[in-house]
């Protein structure tokens, strides 16, 4: 038998308990996928007296963090403390080192992903990263291993879930985005403050991590153009029901000629997309690729459990690595990519215009569309109780910038009361 | 940088000719994704008049597979060639001399997995079957390395494009068996002799190798209960759509104390279930596993790049394990495991009986049931055009056994015409 290797767990909140929790249970099982025992050897927590009930086998608890980074009796280091520091120094001591690293650290990816993949070329260290984006999903493995004979031409996630919840109860139910929002909070799918959910940054954050792996690129998250949620109306979801479409908050990267197109904002996507069949708080990413053509994978993109399966089986794989006296997976060197002005993406547009109900409305909305090159595929003209009526749209691909000139002249129109609502449509033609 | 790996492709058929022409196009980007330049060498083909029109780049072109599999400047031994023979052989050889080897061979790996999985484990090598099963859905890899801190509970697989694409046909537009099968073959999703596919061999052969994969089992392609879908009626797709649920062929693989289920064959899902969602010739792989939870992989299970897709994968990966000085990965010990009798599985079931309309019907046969201890979750009673009229019946979860006695002794039954229709009902309760 193999001398067992050791692992110093970071963190032991939620995430933590769960790793914790799995490594003990399932020691025997583990011992044999990993070529070997695993031992829950360190314990690092910030403050002892928020100790959980959580049985930790016979590891030394403490609060040293930063030294079993360092420390070259400790095989495989996992942070699961979450936040940039301590965690950001911590992981580039441990990699620097040379030791194999798992963490689950979404922000500090995002913001300093390509400094610690660096760090792990030059310590020839391993960085597993499978739990920081997506929680129980595999999409950071198939990204880096699976699709490595394929031109990715676009991937698209639906990778937060508690907007997905809240579209999911608006499609289903017809409830009003507030409504949604406070039942979504009640069952604690939501915070008490849920802005980095419900307008897209945690989306952004997911999707700078999955770009920066789909297209060997550097990806700020800042660079994310970011719409929320919270301005679809029931209407909408009517709307795109009857177009045969859902809303989804979809995170989409596709690289081209002139950069990487990085977006999250709601979008209607064809009910017969596999990604319309995504509800609830479950997650999905789908990609494309030249050789795989469509592929996608749906699970649970976060919780405990879910998110510590990911964590360990990444723990498996640095053990495997370390058996077979091998370092970590080598990386293709990440390039600066340009990000793609907004202006510049091509999609298709779905719109809704509020009209006075005259003749005379529908022929100069479109004669504006046709002057910027905005070709319409269908429109229907909506009563309403009282005036104004409805005008909806759905152009054939458009490029944005062209949509907005058109749609900043027909707000100007006479005949227009209002530009109500804009909606990128995706995944058909 | 670092010398080329040689790679030697056995086999130039469909896949293998899509394989060439991903290394041959993709040099640069692979290079940088295996840690260095790989190389084909040599292609090893049955017969040199039948030459594909297909670059090898400088690759020898020759006859000599076995003699590749053997020779030790080979460093990646590529096998697309199918069947058992030589390929067995040539597996067996290159395995036990300590290489890396790539294989799409399903029916190989169904028939004889545990031998290369032990010569893989004698010679210290890399047995890398991504390609073997699902084509381009990296279930393999999934299964083998992301769910490994998972006890998995279930698997369940749509791994058959043509029979989904037949009945994605009769659920969408109402075509017979017959009618859909013929237009399958005309479009070349269905062989002139479609048993391989519509009788459930094809599926069974997958559903072995990932049960294997799935439960570190040794798992028999021949002991997976098989029930095709030729007895599928228009009236039955009918009939799970007014219920609520699509009929599916399933390949299905559970864990139990008394030994492992498997069995492929039409089953009944909820429409809001995934795989109701998975139409056409797609193909998904559905697991649940205790930490986990649901998860879903989907995407192209066949095809020449899709499956070339996951071959280059294989070889990056066999690249990296080369380049970092590492063996194969490690596989747990595959463990004999008894096969649960078909009569000890445990569903939900649907079923249609024709009976005389007499009021004496439904009451004899709900007795039946009950005496069999099965327990009616809801019942349709449809006119027809005709006598006799059609009972249609869910049942909660009950024993095959108790289900079939219970029919049995209903067929006997004097208001009985006769019992149409018998499927399983997956994914609710």
């Amino acid at each position: 038998m193999q001398p067992p290797l050791r692992i110093a767990l970071c963190g032991l909140g939620n995430v933590g308990s769960g790793v914790a929790e799995l490594l003990v249970r399932d020691a025997a099982t583990l011992a044999e996928r990993a070529g070997g025992p695993l031992l829950l050897t360190h314990v690092a927590i910030r403050d002892p007296q928020r100790m959980r009930d959580v049985s930790l086998g016979r590891a030394h608890l403490g609060t040293n963090a930063l030294e079993l980074a360092a420390d070259p009796d400790i095989d495989i280091v996992v942070e699961v403390m979450g936040g940039l520091e301590p965690a950001r120094s911590l992981l580039r001591t441990a990699l620097l080192r040379g030791a194999h690293v798992v963490t689950a650290n979404k922000e500090l990816l995002a913001r300093h992903g390509s400094e610690l993949r660096a760090a792990a070329q030059q310590g020839k260290a391993g960085l597993h990263l499978e739990a920081a984006v997506a929680g129980g999903i595999p999409i950071v493995k198939v990204l880096a291993e699976s699709l490595t004979g394929n031109r990715l031409q676009a991937l698209m996630g639906i990778v937060n879930g508690t907007t997905n919840y809240i579209l999911t109860r608006m499609t289903r139910s017809g409830l009003d985005f507030r409504a949604a929002l406070a039942e979504a909070q009640q069952l604690g799918y939501a915070e008490a403050d849920p802005s980095a959910d419900v307008d897209g940054h945690d989306a952004a954050s997911k999707l700078a991590i999955l770009a920066a792996l789909a297209f060997d690129a550097e990806v700020d998250a800042a660079a994310v153009h970011r719409e929320g949620i919270g301005a679809i109306t029931a209407v909408d979801i009517a709307a795109a029901a009857e177009l045969g479409h859902v809303i989804k908050l979809l995170a989409i990267a596709r690289p081209h000629a002139a950069g990487l197109e990085l977006r999250v904002a709601p979008t209607m996507v064809p009910m017969d997309h596999p990604l319309a069949a995504v509800n609830d708080a479950y997650n999905a990413v789908f990609v494309h690729g030249d050789a795989v053509g469509d592929l996608m994978l749906y699970g649970r993109g976060a919780g405990r459990l879910p998110t510590a399966s990911a964590v360990v089986a990444d723990i498996v794989d640095a053990a495997q690595a370390i058996r077979r006296g091998a370092g970590g997976r080598l990386f293709a060197a990440a390039r600066p990519m340009p990000v793609l002005p907004l202006a510049d993406v091509v999609s298709r547009y779905y719109f809704s215009i509020w009209v006075a109900d005259q003749p005379g409305a529908l022929g100069a909305i479109t004669t504006v569309l046709g002057r910027h090159g905005v070709s319409v595929e269908s429109m229907i003209q909506k009563g309403r109780r009282q005036q104004p009526v409805d005008l909806v749209f759905v152009t054939h691909s458009a490029r944005e910038s062209q949509v907005r000139a058109a749609l900043a002249e027909i707000a100007g129109l006479a005949q227009v009361a209002r530009v109500a609502q804009v909606i990128r449509v995706e995944g058909g033609e």
